[in-house]
């Protein structure tokens, strides 16, 4: 699924067309980082850098692109055939994928021209918002589920095709263990699972000959779907029948829950099966399910096995985009060198930290993560951290917020080199690694970071560097007013 | 962007090779309906009709798609074999792209063999619910607008490039007068717009040099970014004197207003720009809205020329899928006609409405919309509806609730036939026409349906001869318990 160079938003055209004519396409430095936590959650998964990293290298116009672009009437013939030969050729910094985050810490930093950082912009904040709300969203369900069998079904509500399969490929990397979606199956090597639909069941004479049909054809991979006429009169009555044939030649089986009360009916087929001898037999659940349904599910014991989740772990529900965004943090003003620069506004908020700055995370001699912090990469914070040293850590908004902490156990920079001259500087992990890479990641934090509703905000600060650079540069915007 | 068969849940798989196997892949008939609105809203917007015809047309699986099948281990060698040579051939019927519609109605019937029926599933419900959410938020934002100049900004937000593409083109559908996203105007030949970045404004040593360097190169097409700095003190100042320059030579240009409060800073932009004389420089305005915003703001008075909307443009915001679904309303049991069959389910709201059914769009003699009626397509309803005739509607969830009718203006049926053998029945409509076709629809609806808030419920019924069969269909099944 490679991307036209043509995905970006018309002003990173026009824009880049005032840098090659005004001879301004000089070195640039623009941070992508994201200001609230999405779901009212404590914590973020940073996802997409691979998918990122190959359609950044693939990055074309083609000739049909152009032509398109010529007839806009707002381009040049001779910015156009630049374009013909645009290539990323840039570097980039970015986070482990997978790295749990938090608002104000560059995830990534790109360190190009100022055309192809234009450029890529949409692309890059398109591919990486997207995928790190589904895999925080999931690793938000699989938290809910005791750290459970999650299983991401949610190719038909989701955002579009590419909306599905980049789902299916952040949900893995949240946590899920599989997807029904068969095409992010061979895309990605995820595993493909799924159960039987109620056309199946619509499909036969009755109940009976459609469950028994099917545990004839998949003897291993039978879940029966017990909801179709009634669950417990019916369904589980015909699942328990065809069932304990099936066991009798050695086959395995589940059966699913798609409506009703979750609780009432899992705790009612759980009795029912295992009076039958059907211990084995695992249920699984679906319906609408989101983090605080399973939550609650999980915590009053009921009884279920697999939980099928669809539309909120593709989309992620309520909250149906992360807040990335990518400023400008350094430019080179002709000089040659770089220089910081911050974006003011008229909220705080809104306002950027200037620099081309690292983001390290603190933790504790147990290895448990205490808070993170930006320095600046050189200059005043050069030589930063050193263990055993006492460094104050700064509210990142310029404010008077502060506290002093001597590091005793690790400090671990966050940003790494991923690209350098527009290649690839290490091969991709696997994707299980970056499951994992979540999950152990998620145990370094503290529970209350974790809860879902209303949890701890982990700190994330500035040096006393990084600090006086944004002061004096406020200072000297400010003394224009 | 074709997209692979493989695009589907495995379920569809096992159970289109169960089928396959025993001999059952006869005629069925799948509809497509939505249970609820999105957004607590009055109305839906029916799109991505041309996008799923095109995809069906050229669904496939390649070989690598079959060597990854025959890989899983769960599909013999014959029925890849018949993959292989799949394709569409079943017919489609559908209501035209950018009907207003309402839940329980079927806004596309497919009448296929069961295991081509079954394959497409996933792929038409993707598209469909993803497109009609964004062609519906947006009818919302154009209303909220008082029909004015709402533009769609959500590239960088959106759910994956391909949930930007659709994106951009179910929200022209909507009313959307153009997009930022370049590929979405190359690909379906939608007006493309843009402004400037913070981040060009930052580039220059200063943001009146910004300004100046733009309006020189797009002195027709310039919208100076006023709040890099602060809006009132600097952007607008700057923007007057450039503008001024800019228009002495005959451009034109517009400001953006990018943070603040929108109505506090719309009012005094608008004083300082008429103060200068450049009445004609509208002002645009952009920071995470949506429909409730842009209404406020539009009965507020708050002299906005356009409306930028991105992430709740793109991805529906607080509600993230469109509620289709695809369910068996007929097949051929093997006597060779076709018998409704239906859903029955533990919750009456999941219960189906059983048959092949038309529905019939009634209005009265000046035009207005009252009630939409499902009726069979044949057999109990043969001849339904007569001019004149009197008609019991009664509530499609098989309760008491009835009115009686008698139609005295038009009765119209929705769907129509789209594809007939695989092969496409009618050229599609250029997408100003399906834009056009949203809002002329919308203006036959009462006021009242088409509020933000608590709207009032338009009424969907089913005809005395559909009431029929799916008393008669439930007497059956629930005789059994």
């Amino acid at each position: 699924m490679s991307v036209s160079a043509l995905f970006t938003d018309l002003y990173s055209l026009t824009m880049a067309q005032g840098y090659w004519k005004n001879a301004m396409n000089r070195r640039a430095v623009f941070e992508v980082f994201f200001r609230r936590q999405p779901f009212g959650g404590g914590f973020s998964v940073f996802a997409g850098l691979e998918t990122l990293l190959e359609r950044l290298r693939e990055l074309r116009f083609s000739g049909e692109d152009l032509a398109y672009l010529d007839g806009l009437g707002l381009f040049e013939a001779p910015f156009l055939d630049y374009l013909g030969k645009f290539r990323f050729s840039g570097g980039l910094w970015a986070m482990d994928e997978g790295t749990v985050v938090f608002p104000q810490e560059p995830l990534i930093r790109v360190d190009a021209n100022l055309i192809e950082a234009q450029i890529i912009e949409g692309l890059l904040l398109n591919i990486v918002n997207f995928q790190s709300l589904i895999a925080t969203k999931t690793a938000r369900i699989w938290l809910a589920s005791g750290k459970g069998a999650v299983m991401e079904f949610g190719l038909r509500r989701a955002q579009g095709p590419d909306g599905a399969l980049s789902a299916s490929r952040a949900a893995f990397i949240g946590g899920a263990f599989g997807t029904s979606n068969v095409l992010a199956g061979k895309t990605y090597g995820i595993p493909v699972l799924g159960t039987m639909a109620h056309s199946w069941v619509m499909s036969f004479p009755g109940e009976e000959e459609a469950f028994r049909s099917y545990a004839e054809l998949y003897p291993a991979n039978t879940v029966f779907l017990i909801d179709t006429y009634h669950t417990l009169k019916s369904g589980v009555r015909n699942a328990v029948t065809v069932g304990k044939e099936l066991t009798a030649r050695g086959g395995t089986f589940g059966v699913r829950l798609d409506s009703g009360d979750i609780h009432y009916l899992s705790v009612e087929v759980r009795r029912i099966l295992d009076e039958a001898g059907l211990d084995k037999a695992g249920i699984t659940v679906s319906n609408d399910l989101d983090e605080y349904i399973v939550d609650t599910l999980t915590r009053a014991g009921a009884p279920v096995n697999v939980w099928g989740v669809g539309t909120q772990m593709a989309t992620g529900g309520g909250d149906g985009a992360f807040t990335g965004v990518y400023k400008l943090a350094a430019r080179d003003d002709g000089s040659g060198g770089l220089v910081p620069v911050m974006k003011f506004s008229d909220h705080p908020e809104k306002t950027t930290t200037p620099g081309v700055k690292q983001v390290w995370r603190i933790k504790d001699r147990g290895g448990l993560s205490l808070a993170d912090i930006l320095a600046l990469d050189g200059g005043e914070d050069s030589g930063f951290p050193q263990r055993g040293g006492r460094y104050a850590f700064w509210h990142p908004q310029a404010d008077y917020r502060h506290f002093y902490h001597t590091l005793e156990g690790s400090a671990e920079p966050l940003l790494k080199p991923r690209l350098a001259g527009g290649r690839l500087v290490e091969a991709h992990p696997p994707l299980r690694a970056v499951q994992r890479a979540v999950q152990d990641g998620l145990e370094t934090f503290d529970p209350s970071y974790k809860r879902l509703l209303n949890p701890h905000v982990y700190k994330v600060s500035v040096t006393e560097g990084l600090r006086k650079v944004k002061l004096a540069l406020l200072a000297n915007y400010l003394g224009e007013w």
